[in-house]
């Protein structure tokens, strides 16, 4: 039986050979260049991905939260782990301290005080900690401005017992508000010179910064085209989603996850309704250049117009319109990372066969 | 120790003295109209607050999916279900006919289609499911138009063996659209008036209709006033939301669920950022005529400008620039249902002191 009709929905289906040929892609660009692949777990949060990532080749893995980290490691696929994120408060240093008696850790700092709250707990604990400084190339949320900024953090950081500063990172995800590739290899490659120029800022006052640090998957290939970038992190690249497709290299047959929904209701002739809402398909807003909640695979002319929890509202062409109560759809999502987010469960299929089942461990790890 | 200092941020905060007011109003409400009431879990998904739902009084519950009734029957709080959904497909057919072992069940229909493999399943199995025609009174989701089309449905699914046509549903969301009180109000009054005009044309036609059933929290108190509706299915209400203020009645007073999260970077004199993000504060839009990912208690000034899934970046007017790394803040969600959603537990307070955790046994119950 094909796996459209064999699965229960709403749910998510993994093509596994579009999946390890991404995978493949980009630990041969790292490879190639050079660089450092240590990639985010945020997208998949599942061991048995991260096991297919370790097998192409990777340095280490990229979290965001602890959480994530203890349930890789507790899986078993956790030596080597970039907290990606300020550690901040007693019960997440507490926790970090036990994660760094399971793997090697390194975290991301931002400020003096979250340097010397980190510095004080590894000294009492007679370890020593690895730390990157965080740089704001431009997305501003999180990160110390680059330049003069980067030099200040790093002078006192360096003077702290029990830190070891590997180098810097950013997180330049604001190439994703590009409406152009032009721009965004340009908005990348102005990140990726921030972070080179504060590394060499950083050496000439006689700090070591071996470690110079981006991520992001729309910008793989043009933050690290800046000679002095040693490491990439990128994390959507597994998968793919709807808002990769803008910028022409990827289209939505290289998208390995797809949501498997049923139409379950045909109110109006441009009206279906499927069993994927915002519990499956997120809020999360299309790019900027696109309109709906999701990518209909079959149907790439029809609009998911609007979402409530259970439901996808889809606004169907009159090429469409012999769609029926009953029929199942794939819809890519806008962003993949929150989807997978939502769901306990993977569906693996190989072409048309279901060949397994993978566990979102990391699923709700937001402490 | 108090729960800001105490509890692992981000996570959701329930102060069970607003969450009984908020529950035990509601149940005032309905018996004194003399109606049904059969609360919509979706809300909290938690079998400790459907048993507090329980012994204020309710006829009932609502879901939307099987599992989340399934989950409800494995805790032990189900006896009598509305399923306020279309149950499509043989693997969804076979669930609920296990359910109907376990509980009494009722589902919507809204097409013949639905209602004839509805009918074939119970048949075969011997069984009678109760039924309630789904009306559109506006949202333009699933459902049929109110008037002769219901009709015209009704008469065919009391033609249907197995099947026990009860009355009429509806979901009237749309009334969030609604700018004011007044248009609220008129709103929820037409789609009041739709249903219990189309439940007189089925009596008039000999059909009977004892069911006429409405469900929304902010329509809760005007679509009920309209003579003939016999049953309220208000989901919101046990908590309330960002979503809730803007119509007067409910203020930050009332809101039972706040996120608890910590600032974990200060970068700039008017941005602060929280380790919540929209894998807790979901990406669900605020209402029209405010801004933002979320209510800042104790900040109403900041607005949460952006969210990335573990960042929520608050951009802080002079008077909240007080805040440093490390301080607690709490956050009320624009939608605070697929807020819920995306947790593990809700950790309840009375006062300052934390006194129990509660599991949200139907989380990501989506099929």
């Amino acid at each position: 039986m094909r796996y459209r009709e064999e699965l229960d929905t709403p749910c998510l289906v993994v093509d596994i050979d579009r999946l390890e040929r991404n995978i493949a892609e980009m630990a041969a660009y790292a490879r190639e260049r050079g660089l450092a692949l240590r990639p985010h777990i945020k997208t998949h949060k599942t061991a048995e991905i991260a096991r297919l990532q370790r097998q192409h080749g990777v340095s280490g893995f990229t979290c965001a939260k602890l959480g994530e980290a203890e349930a890789l490691a507790d899986a078993g696929v956790l030596d080597d782990v970039l907290l990606a994120y300020q550690i901040v408060g007693e019960q997440k240093i507490r926790r970090l301290l036990a994660l760094m008696a399971r793997a090697k850790v390194t975290v991301a700092v931002d400020g003096v005080e979250v340097a010397e709250a980190l510095s004080r707990a590894v000294r009492e604990a007679g370890k020593t900690l690895d730390v990157l400084i965080e740089v704001n190339t431009g997305l501003n949320r999180a990160g110390v401005e680059p330049g003069e900024p980067v030099l200040r953090l790093a002078r006192e950081v360096v003077q702290m017992p029990g830190l070891r500063l590997r180098g810097l990172m950013t997180h330049e995800g604001h190439v994703g508000r590009a409406r152009t590739t032009e721009e965004l290899a340009q908005m990348a490659r102005r990140a990726g010179t921030d972070m080179v120029e504060s590394a060499e800022l950083l050496r000439r006052a006689g700090i070591s910064a071996e470690v110079v640090s981006v991520g992001s998957t729309p910008a793989a290939f043009y933050t690290t085209a800046v000679p002095g970038i040693t490491e990439m992190r990128p994390g959507t690249y597994v998968f793919y989603d709807n808002a990769s497709f803008r910028f022409g290299r990827i289209g939505p047959e290289r998208c390995a996850l797809r949501i498997l929904a049923t139409v379950i209701s045909r109110p109006a002739a441009d009206r279906a309704v499927v069993d994927a809402g915002s519990k499956t398909l997120t809020m999360d807003p299309p790019p900027p250049d696109r309109s709906g909640h999701g990518y209909v695979v079959d149907y790439p002319e029809a609009t998911v117009v609007r979402l409530s929890e259970e439901h996808g509202v889809i606004e169907l062409p009159p090429s469409a319109r012999g769609l029926r109560v009953g029929d199942r759809v794939e819809i890519i999502p806008n962003h993949v990372c929150p989807t997978v987010n939502l769901q306990d469960e993977l569906f693996v299929v190989r072409g048309e066969e279901v060949i397994g089942t993978w566990r979102v461990v990391a699923r709700g790890k937001v402490r």
